[in-house]
């Protein structure tokens, strides 16, 4: 395989990428043709689609090709999840530089394919385009089959809030590498690839979940899109966070607090959703909050001081 | 409205561009949620993308931002058509520097919902994000309402080749811009914004279209894409091609010879499809040649010398 993009070409980088991406049971024409055609049994499809750009979502020193596309895949596939459905597919497009070694754009590809076959979801298809810096736009396609999706408006007073995945570890990941460690791996990695509780999604659907979010920008600031899109309020008990022991330990050594971090950071991908009070829930959600009348996002009663959430364009 | 995307923020430009995106009535739930919902009535959905960069695939001096989002969308728009169906929808990635005015984001984004528009599809989601370049991803899904695909692999020996649709004038724009000028008008509007000849798609399937191709390569290029995955050979008749006046006169004045324009020029959009001899095609279909047992494309049954279609990752 020749070293770099450039010299590969725009042909022979996607022969080399799509021989590597098992198709399946949900596709019913793979990559190769002007588009790709994915079952949808309900009559239904469920789209999200995220783009990452170099140095302001991943960066090439801290983060490995395959990390980069286990990330790319897996904040999509969270979305999907977050109404209720199944992933089935991806199309992704490539912006890469002509002297980016191809190696690299490989196993980026992998890294996505490998993300997506963790919840049996294929890549059927994409464009690979010539750009000074690393470019990765995906979409996801998913099912409900038959379900209603869970949006962020059907949160009801009396309802009780549960969140399924990890909170903060990712923001702990950045808060170590933007000071130039690579350790303690654990919250390194969870920056890298976050890991979402896949199949959460149409688990709480069947539940009776209310509301449903994904938490990319930080727990309170996407609780604050449910407040607003269902019009009630929302505190959250932040005795009940799991603030783990990884974090606690970073924390401490940084001289922050890790509780904020847990409360405000992004890119964990974990699941957020509103359910009828006494819904039996199985143990990997965990109720931390209740939703009454009234708006805005509450932390034991009063507004949390750190920021909330994180705006894209805000920022270095 | 704050004069950049950057005084504006994500939140601030995602409702500035959503207000204005009507939704069809493929539409389930629109923009606003963690993914949206799109009609798939036969239980199969077609899926497509495309990235474009900015200086690569557009240059902000020579197109304007409705424009860019005109092309983007007809480019996805077009691969949807080339396998026989009818586009429902898109998803957007818009990749913004954050001085970039947010009424340039604005009209970019009611670009491509206006071209959308123009075959009854929506702008049903998308994605903001800060970017040193502008990047415009877009994922386009449509329905075969009960068709079987049109591949690029179903072409016989004996089939005719047709085309649907402007060929070389996109080329003939670009060659104009290139050199410093902005008129002719014609050619000039036809790089800024493809033609893509809706519904013809659907049309070609239902007259029996044995494999179809979107001309977005060049003629030569795509036709060889489609030789190849169908294992045969495909001789294009020069004299039936249509070089427009337009044409003639541009390449007499720059020197050059139009039909090289008309055989590998990219980006028009149009496109070919070949049918079983006899097949009877409506006036905007034109049969400019014919397949036969063998490989690879030749016009009027030799080689043909200039370069045949462009590699994305090649030239400047």
């Amino acid at each position: 395989m020749p070293d770099s993009v450039g010299e590969l070409g725009e042909f022979g980088l996607i022969g080399a990428v799509t021989a590597r991406l098992p198709q399946g049971q949900d596709v019913l024409l793979g990559p190769g043709d002007d588009s790709a055609v994915v079952a949808a049994p309900d009559g239904r499809v469920v789209v999200t689609t995220d783009l990452l750009v170099e140095n302001r979502h991943f960066r090439r020193d801290w983060s490995d090709p395959s990390d980069v596309g286990h990330k790319a895949a897996a904040q999509n596939l969270s979305d999907i999840e977050a109404m209720g459905a199944r992933p089935t597919s991806l199309v992704v497009g490539l912006g890469l530089p002509a002297d980016l070694p191809s190696a690299w754009a490989v196993a980026l590809s992998a890294g996505l394919a490998e993300e997506a076959a963790l919840v049996g979801a294929s890549v059927v298809g994409g464009d690979v385009v010539r750009s000074p810096l690393v470019v990765v736009s995906v979409t996801a396609l998913g099912t409900l089959s038959g379900a209603t999706p869970v949006t962020r408006s059907g949160a009801r007073p009396g309802d009780v809030v549960a969140v399924c995945g990890r909170l903060g570890w990712a923001e702990a990941g950045f808060q170590v590498l933007s000071r130039g460690f690579r350790t303690p791996r654990l919250v390194v990695e969870a920056h890298r690839r976050p890991q979402v509780p896949y199949g959460a999604g149409a688990e709480a659907a069947a539940l009776g979940a209310t509301a449903m979010c994904d938490v990319s920008d930080g727990l309170l600031g996407d609780l604050g899109h449910v407040a607003a899109a269902s019009s009630v309020a929302i505190d959250v008990d932040p005795a009940t966070l799991d603030v783990a022991a990884p974090l606690r330990e970073v924390a401490s050594a940084l001289g922050a607090d890790p509780l904020t971090w847990v409360l405000t950071g992004g890119d964990d991908n974990a699941l957020v959703a509103t359910f009828p009070a006494g819904a039996e829930l199985p143990d990997r959600w965990t109720v931390i909050g209740a939703v009454s009348a009234g708006s805005g996002v509450t932390v034991d009663g009063a507004e949390y001081a750190a920021p909330g959430g994180h705006d894209h364009f805000a920022g270095p």
